[in-house]
């Protein structure tokens, strides 16, 4: 392998890919990161079994090769170079990288050893803007379960209901859906929150065109020059929509960020109760009261429009995590009595619903 | 205690103070802020017995008291408040804190218990800008030792030679020493390294005016409204001054910024061997290698101007810090041979030297 590639757009490339690779695997080339040749392009991997990216980066390519070397030392190396025309090339299993200023060499594994992920063919696929998808993943990704014991709960569930897409996740407590108002496709598949967060984190440019490609082990999802290729989770995801209340007691619409203010203040005092706090509301506010038997007690108000009344225990980081990701200025809070599911709705948008279970008080 | 405070003075001043309180003490009521009203003024104080810092703020004052609350639940609820005018009172030992939307009571422990350090009378003075000792004290306090084998060694020596006062500090592989060009002071102490980190911390406004009182145990600096007082460590300075070469065999003279890169890239192939680069000096520039038998190896250079060669090899961690704190463009560094110290200067500010001593290669 020889070639020339530029050091932003090798750093670029090293800074997509290389966060995948991961030095704690039993397999040590996973801790490594793949630089191949792709006509005159360059693409550069990373794995960890699970989750596989590539970025594609332009190059000039005087001979064709291919090599792995250490993901974070060439990834700290490459953003630390000077911008400039790198020089690369593969002599023995060594990546001689250099300038004019500088001369590196980096010992490497062969290529031949890299773990790749296979093809999808013949998969669903769903044409769809890079932003788009953003949007929805960041909306429903952290109310998925971080606990293994039920994998299914550790996706974001993607499927199609009365001709809409929705992106969906839910850890048992609360329940995040995300509705694209127009999307028509015939996705259905269940997304690891970590591919999803790894994908959040590499979608740079929102404006770009995505094809997301699924069979019933993998999903890919590819731009012109970066793809993330994902190992579904297999089983079959509860049917949560029958949880979503029609109707409710109490409604009170406010202000997201005077919603979010008591929240927080009344966390502070909610931290010896795992959390717990109470929501009452009155025929103009709503109220939050964190009680805590070592430190104090805290009663904290919001102007709010409010039809019916009553009061409700929650988690206050359920509520918060949930308030962080609406849009609009304004949101309604939805409830039922004591013991039924809370939810949080925006009032000009209706792509995005937020469910919260209440805690027993 | 009863009376009113707005809520950015409050929380300016908590920011401030609720750092020193430790909750890892064995004396509960240092995880405390100490909340008192002075005349018409309230003062906050915390301690971890060897560091004190007290932070006055303007308030209107309808009765005087004090009491002590939890310092961070404190800063983090007043924090999260709006900007608005707060109630503060104080019952039986708890302290009711309201505006018109929040209301909240925060258990508290009587001021009686809140151990106060002693006043430093007759002490020597130095009046100085807060600005002025900002400046020298970032530029030595990192070269202080963090092992409490030697105690000596985790202070910042403050002394005066030939009627310029010095700041200096050494962990016996490197130094560095701040001459203060104007100030004639009497000043000689040894401030802990965390006092010194806790004092950079709360110096905000740089252009007040500061002053600086110390006895045999102690030290304050104090403006207007902030006040911290500091433990001295008690003991005999190395007379570190007779390590500092008079003459060298070599002097390169470089940009700082070429310095820094070709340093931070060696310094990623020095991590097998605890940090250990050589550099080297041609007629017209600096070279850096290093060598990583299991990952690789680099040699990075940049433009000089050279008098006298060789060679001389460094711990890279300690040139990247001291680069860091040169203000110039342009640094001199200075070696005799590879057994003895080198020293980075500048070329246009003689009032900051740095001292490193090179590794046996």
């Amino acid at each position: 392998m020889k070639l020339q590639v530029t050091q932003p757009n090798l750093a670029k490339a090293l800074n997509t890919v290389a966060r995948v690779a991961t030095s704690r695997a039993t397999l040590p080339i996973l801790s490594n990161v793949l630089i191949k040749t792709n006509k005159n392009r360059l693409n550069l991997s990373a794995t960890n079994l699970d989750i596989a990216i590539t970025q594609t980066v332009g190059s000039k390519v005087d001979k064709e090769g291919a090599l792995t070397v250490p993901a974070r030392l060439m990834q700290d190396f490459v953003n630390n170079l000077p911008d400039a025309v790198l020089k690369l090339e593969v002599k023995d299993d060594k990546l001689y990288l250099s300038t004019n200023k500088y001369q590196s060499v980096i010992n490497g594994v062969a290529a031949d050893d890299f773990p790749v992920m296979p093809d999808i063919k013949d998969g669903a696929v769903w044409k769809a803007k890079t932003g788009d998808i953003k949007s929805g993943l960041q909306k429903v990704v952290f109310a998925a379960s971080a606990d293994d014991s039920r994998p299914v709960l550790t996706g974001v569930l993607f499927h199609v209901v009365d001709g809409k897409t929705i992106l969906a996740a839910t850890d048992s407590y609360r329940l995040a859906e995300y509705k694209y108002s127009t999307a028509k496709t015939d996705v259905n598949f269940l997304l690891p929150h970590t591919a999803a967060n790894d994908l959040l984190r590499i979608i740079a440019d929102e404006t770009q065109a995505l094809t997301i490609t699924h069979d019933d082990q993998q999903v890919s999802f590819a731009t012109s020059d970066t793809k993330l290729v994902a190992r579904l989770i297999e089983g079959s995801y509860p049917d949560y929509r029958k949880l979503i209340p029609k109707k409710f007691e109490t409604v009170a619409k406010l202000k997201r960020s005077d919603f979010m203010n008591i929240a927080k203040v009344s966390a502070l005092f909610a931290r010896e109760s795992a959390g717990s706090i109470t929501i009452s509301t009155a025929a103009d506010k709503v109220s939050i009261n964190a009680i805590a038997s070592q430190v104090g007690e805290n009663t904290a108000a919001a102007d709010a429009l409010v039809k019916g009344g009553g009061e409700v225990t929650l988690n206050s980081r359920y509520l918060i995590e949930a308030l962080n990701v609406f849009d609009g200025e304004t949101v309604e809070f939805c409830f039922n009595g004591k013991l039924e599911p809370c939810i949080l709705r925006s009032v000009d948008d209706p792509t995005y619903l937020h469910l919260i279970m209440p805690l027993r008080s």
